[in-house]
């Protein structure tokens, strides 16, 4: 059995990890750390836990925590885990982090976005990004895992293909993704309020917001240079899910004519069609956020518009499963030789 | 492996019999039945289920059924089962009905409630009524078992003690139930569009609805006597859920006074204390759908009030598994001498 | 023109006086008091208002207050306008009070369930309830109106006519509210939350409501002695609406029979058959809190339930309309002379 | 007293139509149109309505509706206004048509997009597009005013003054827009069902929307020349509201230099600052749907990103009013040399 810690275990994303190792089989959860509720009982925090899971929250002490498990997972607010991580840790235990403190390879990047000071950039280099499908390979190997975001995981996967194979003009790349609530996390703030969400959707983060950079980062690497995009999150009055519609201009043939249908579709297929929680829809299905809810999925179509020469691309995930937690625990199961999918194996729950 | 088979697959409760069943390690599901979508992928009448389930859907040929399944579901409209039910059937495959033919012993108080003939009364007596925590001794041995309804499964087990024991006055009983919208199905209908459901809640089937007889029998059956119970259901603008809120006058004891919280306490644990997926919540933590979600748990909880001498119960259950598919899989279970709980692990999804 | 002042302007039900007075003919907006917001532009607290209202929130300065307006309006939290009323403020503006603190002629059942000390009761006597429909008379002369609760409002018009005839047990009354999350208030608390409160539904405040007082009181005196009733609120995921539904039974005749359909019709037309803002819907229609939306309207019926000797009663209203802002807008209408319906003509907003 | 006339009254913008004249001082409505519930009384269609609306619905008899009326709106499905249309009956009344019948110019970009023939040709020169805003003074003198889409005057009100200045490239224009669920009608459809539409977000209409050409058009107007746009539509998990998120890139001054975000904001104060209905938000302040729900507002603003060049424009407005039944009302008072905004001071509801 597989020893796992958590920190920031009463999150929204520390829940679904919670849940999500409650059903695999090779771990168990031996630290629930939430330094808001050190010493209450779990199941009185989340109430859906209620005879599933007996123990109390603990501190972060991550000291005595990496004494008591091979893996620890930190779903916490930016700069924590950069601030405690020593050398001496990730040789006592393997760390998948789920905030964005090892995601971006440029410490002066990660500062300007997050206008915080990274306190430990000498793991930046060894941290692997955590997107199981295209880095599949060195997260098998890594002792620190970036996880990567809930928006860039849907927004790189859903252009990853395009870009890698030249199809589309990197530099035209405009995001535009939706998001349901439960990204703004657990904290008490007006703007999350029932009364303010219920019945209204808006952008928010307008050319400011943090997964930008690691988007950008990412895709730069699949078009082999630097490139910028535009991308504009929205808050959806839903629980869970992500949608991100992505347009992009086409590269022409020498002949002038676009890509066609099967060109394009066959780049996805390329790249994805061996992979067991990437689902290419069939033509002219779009991807919808309620058919991948609970579950590890991304589901990816796409349109070309002959009129515009532009390409549509639309992706669609659980922003707290592949999002967050599932893919958390699918690098784990990377990590520990397991079989990649243990675990992950949930129907998306319809209605 | 139990071959099975579903008779109105399509439906809600049928897709999540399906869910449920496809993660089921000794079931494998042998027949779709869809009478509206007959030779259509049923992937494409329920996307989430995209590379997860190839077949198409098949009309409602029980004959051949019969022969392929060890076990036939049937979520059907009233009537289906009642009206093509046969001895050679029985004999060759058990059966869960998900509809209310078999549910009351009366056939005339199943005519004038639902206003249609019973085509084979003859069937009647032989069903067991699939309520497992309290009738699981004659589910064992059934050839046909009547599954409960969403309502009536959450209404009884939140009142079944109490009146079991006599410790409330059964006559007084009055259920306020309120319910997500899928348990009014999948039927195009007007008043279940987004925008009539949506920022609306609305009592129906007042002093009417079906299940009020359902429930007068079973909790009449624990009372040892006949008795009449108030049932109002209300349409809630969430997909999944049912709560009820149940009032009765506490029964006073000769010295005059009220029973205690502990011996009320008691009456729950008497009868629940073993059942996994009933969940006595701790004092003055109150069941709530959310926390039941896409899980067979039934959550309950009470409160005496002193003031006018009655007790409020409270319980709540997912109507779409503990109120439907998960319970017809708990009756599979038993039938077939599997672990009752087997491929019925889930952890309440929250948010 | 009536100069209003506002105190507890920036909480749900103070912004929807802000609301409804911007389109009152005779009404002009004098003072915007909100401790939480004082300085700040009250169009960046509700975008909504903007360019609508261009002045920035005030401080809760009464004594100031008094001088410019003619009329006060308390959004406040209990006690707060117990503890700095003054006879002198009373002789210089009318107050209509939407807190609890004037409501209840029983200062010790006030301390009781409101578990604050009542720092002023030598006014409660004063206090005139402003439930219109039914106090008409002494609104019009109040000089301090103790606006009614939500649930009370809805909870008692539903049954009035009833219990004033004598034709249900008051003793047997049992209440089951559902309120939308707008009646929780604009505090950021986690239970508050769109992710909490969305695809959920549970009851609170269980036995010990503090609306329960109030409709005991109110309903005692159309009983013409104490009564004490059962009243369990439960919150909706949806922004707005009360919907009520109470259970009694029917007082039978000497012959043993029930109150007939058309005997209890004619109750309810005595008192509300010229009442502009009580809908009594046509027999088997019943009350949706969306066909109330925005409006000032109650909506009610009822069904009698032969079976048990029951009778249902339902009402449903707009907890920030009738609820609270509106109805306040309808005693200050009575208080100054007005046409009681001025500025309170909303047609329902559906959907 | 303006006598109008509403043909497909029962749909949600029929409705709405009907709740904003039931307000409007100059306007008496003779004729409730409604081929699917003839002879049915009105408000028992739309309950909102009850003891507000006492008469029934007719049929569409418009020969005898142009003699008793002196406008018709026609909230109709499309072709059905074009097909009915005689130059008779433009003599006798004016006509507001809420369909896309006169709205495209070139009858061919109608058939192709539309995929019906369109029966009255004769009459798309002299209808006049009723965007309010930017053709007032056409609608002024019109007999029959094509009333723009919902989603095509959010899009076209939201680029238009950047376009027309020359700011933006306009065959860069993409729009991704996002639409509450009461822009599919209340046609009874398994993809408009509650359970269907909750907890989801999705894109349709991909590269296909029937409200493209009527862009590309208008905008077209003010580039001075053709253009093409992408234009994306989603549903989201709400009754109402509209949000247009657009992405152009900024055309660069000869220095190379972008505009700066005054030259910005003075284009559209150029445009706007007189507009009662158009509210131009504070700097940094995006528009949410939630802001001008139940309004005839559009607001509207955006945001440079200096990084890819582009612009960021979002515009939000209420579908059934801005995007509908208020245009058509605001067209039928400029029509009618009535105050432009009467009937329509709706402040926005909120929450």
């Amino acid at each position: 059995m597989i020893k796992a810690g958590i920190i920031g275990a009463t999150g929204y994303a520390g829940a679904e990890l919670v849940r999500i190792l409650l059903g695999h089989k090779d771990v168990e959860i031996k630290w629930l750390g939430s330094r808001s509720y050190i010493d209450k009982k779990y199941a009185s925090v989340y109430q859906n836990m209620f005879q599933l899971i007996e123990g109390n929250c603990l501190d972060d002490n991550i000291e005595e925590l990496v004494k008591q498990a091979d893996v620890v997972f930190t779903a916490t607010p930016q700069g924590f885990l950069a601030s405690v991580m020593k050398e001496a840790y990730l040789e006592q235990a393997k760390f998948i982090d789920l905030s964005a403190d090892y995601r971006l390879k440029d410490v002066k990047i990660y500062e300007q976005w997050y206008k915080i000071e990274h306190k430990s950039p000498q793991f930046i280099q060894e941290a692997v990004y955590g997107l199981c499908e295209i880095n599949r390979g060195q997260v098998k190997d890594a002792r620190l895992v970036a996880n990567p975001g809930c928006y860039t995981t849907c927004s790189i996967l859903t252009a990853y293909p395009l870009v890698r194979e030249g199809l589309i003009d990197a530099d035209t790349l405009i995001i535009d993704a939706k998001s349901g609530t439960s990204g703004a996390g657990r904290g008490a703030k007006t703007a999350n309020l029932f009364c303010e969400v219920n019945e209204n959707i808006k952008a928010y983060g307008i050319t400011s917001h943090r997964h930008t950079p690691e988007i950008e980062e990412q895709l730069g690497y699949a078009a082999g240079r630097k490139m910028t995009v535009s991308f504009t999150p929205h808050l959806v009055p839903m629980n869970r899910g992500i949608l991100a519609c992505e347009y992009a201009s086409l590269i022409k043939k020498p002949d002038g004519s676009l890509p066609s249908e099967s060109e394009i579709r066959g780049a996805y297929e390329k790249y994805y069609s061996g992979e067991k929680f990437i689902r290419l829809l069939e033509p002219d299905v779009f991807p919808e956020t309620k058919w991948v809810e609970g579950s590890n999925f991304v589901d990816i179509n796409f349109k070309i518009d002959e009129r515009t020469g532009r390409i549509i691309m639309i992706g669609a995930l659980d922003n707290l499963v592949k999002g967050a937690a599932g893919q958390a625990v699918q690098n784990m199961n990377l990590m520990f030789g397991l079989e990649e999918s243990e675990g992950l194996a949930f129907v998306p729950l319809f209605p």
